[in-house]
């Protein structure tokens, strides 16, 4: 059984950087390995310590993934550093679970429409996959962490609203196939801060203490506010991506996924320690200005830096 | 007296465009008059009915605001429209109250450093002045609404932090000085949304149902979470600018303003109905790439669009 609370401490915020897989899903060039393992060692430097390493799918169809897992085996350099790695069927989490990877992230979207047209299967199968995902871990003897990543928990592209109702549900099934823990995405950036608060609520309802990750999009400029929701609502485990990389499959040209620095100081000013150094996370943009030189860099915080004139913990204190 | 609550009626939130003084304050260039009377003209057509038109400041000095009343005249033109124009001293106050304009904004900050360095007087000063300029009202016998925007009233770049109490201490003077209204300006987007949170909740406690300003900038990304604390905290006056037009005096490159397009979907996700038709305002950018193709356009909402598979007002019901 996967020790959930010793990678997600109660209390504590963790932000997830999702920049060397959700961030390099779409570009159109990618970092080298080397890129890679400079990105992790200098932002585990900086205090991050949770790592989307890559997505486990065949290397010469999807050849900026085919090194996850030397970047799991760069995570793995860090002792306290959490990798996550994305399995989208049970070849991929076969492959996964003979790795040292700490988190398999699974997915089912909220929508059936979504779940038919991303991996062509009903949700139903997408549920009997992930059970058997589980089945292997628990065969393998691992204590790999199953986490099922709803998409779509805040509208779909293709059917629209999706019913909070829907989404709680999804949970329900998710935890009924055996996994560890859940996430709700916003795939498409769709949601909006209130939204965010009442989905949340439901869930410390259902999970209690249980932690559970948000994964937001800044597609329609809400990312930090729905971050803020999330954080007065309860949730403790945030994914991001520095300088937002990423993209959105259905808005060509749209911004990513929540800026990583931006997010530290959001959670900074809400009054939590995230034990993370600003100014290293600004100064790693130019890793990806130099391996992703076409990609736009976004994040406000970086263009302004932090308040000059004051010491940055005093002044959150 | 001034009716405030004409010009800002209960209940409803407005926003208030500032691209036309406060995003224009920094540009390299700026939009000639015709060019200012159409993105009023559009912005008008689509929903927005408070502007800041301009400041009252030495012509041969100032150009860009030279055209001030040209634009309070392009306002007027539609009935329910209100202008906003900024007057730094009893001379531009004299001068605006010799026009139409509904609203005289005068500034006085909440750290003292920043008021001296800016405009060269004391606090103590500032408040005398703004006491001349509702003098100059009365003895005008106009109904102008005089509004005392209270800068740096989340942080100051000269002096660090600013207490609550300093912030509730001015705006008690700009009362006692006889403004109808205060705003306070997050002026080098130093907030954080616990802290907007925070003031607005004195706000409400010093003020009850009167209507104030936030007036925030995205310098650090904050932006629109910082104003959705502002309206969770009951602020119902939020100051923005096309594009996120504007920048920061003390960070050359930082962005502007809070993101126009961004904020009127923030607000119609947290239920409020703003009146605004969105595709109308997205399109209307194309008025700033014209006037001034070296400004960046900030904000996600233009890049992705809105919810594409939804009806706007359908979904945020």
């Amino acid at each position: 059984m996967a020790d959930l609370y010793k990678t997600y401490p109660t209390g504590r915020v963790a932000i997830r950087e999702v920049g060397l897989r959700d961030g390099l899903q779409l570009t159109k060039s990618w970092p080298s390995t080397a890129q890679k393992v400079r990105w992790i060692d200098q932002e585990y430097a900086a205090g991050i310590r949770h790592f989307e390493v890559g997505s486990f799918l065949p290397a010469n169809k999807v050849p900026r993934f085919a090194d996850v897992r030397d970047v799991i085996a760069a995570v793995d350099r860090h002792g306290d550093a959490h990798g996550v790695a994305l399995a989208l069927n049970q070849r991929g989490a076969t492959d996964a679970l003979a790795t040292s990877v700490g988190e398999i992230t699974v997915v089912v979207s909220a929508s059936q429409a979504h779940n038919e047209a991303n991996v062509r299967r009903t949700q139903e199968q997408s549920l009997a996959e992930i059970a058997n995902v589980v089945q292997l871990r628990d065969q393998a003897g691992k204590d790999t962490i199953i986490n099922a990543g709803i998409a779509m928990a805040f509208g779909c592209s293709l059917s629209g609203d999706v019913p909070e109702d829907d989404v709680m549900r999804m949970v329900d099934r998710c935890f009924e196939a055996g996994v560890d823990m859940v996430g709700l995405a916003d795939t498409v950036g769709y949601a909006g801060p209130r939204q965010i608060a009442s989905l949340c609520a439901r869930m410390e309802k259902r999970l209690g203490n249980l932690p559970y990750v948000i994964h937001l999009h800044d597609t329609r400029g809400m990312g930090i506010a729905n971050a803020s929701a999330a954080l007065d609502a309860g949730c403790r485990v945030l994914d991001a991506s520095l300088a937002g990389l990423g993209g959105c499959p259905f808005a060509p040209g749209a911004t990513g996924n929540v800026v990583l620095e931006d997010l530290i100081y959001l959670v900074e000013t809400k009054g939590f320690d995230t034990g993370v150094d600003i100014e290293k996370i600004i100064e790693m943009r130019s890793i990806l200005a130099e391996a992703m030189p076409e990609e736009m860099l976004n994040g406000a915080l970086a263009k302004a830096g932090p308040p000059k004139t004051l010491e940055w913990r005093a002044r959150v204190a």
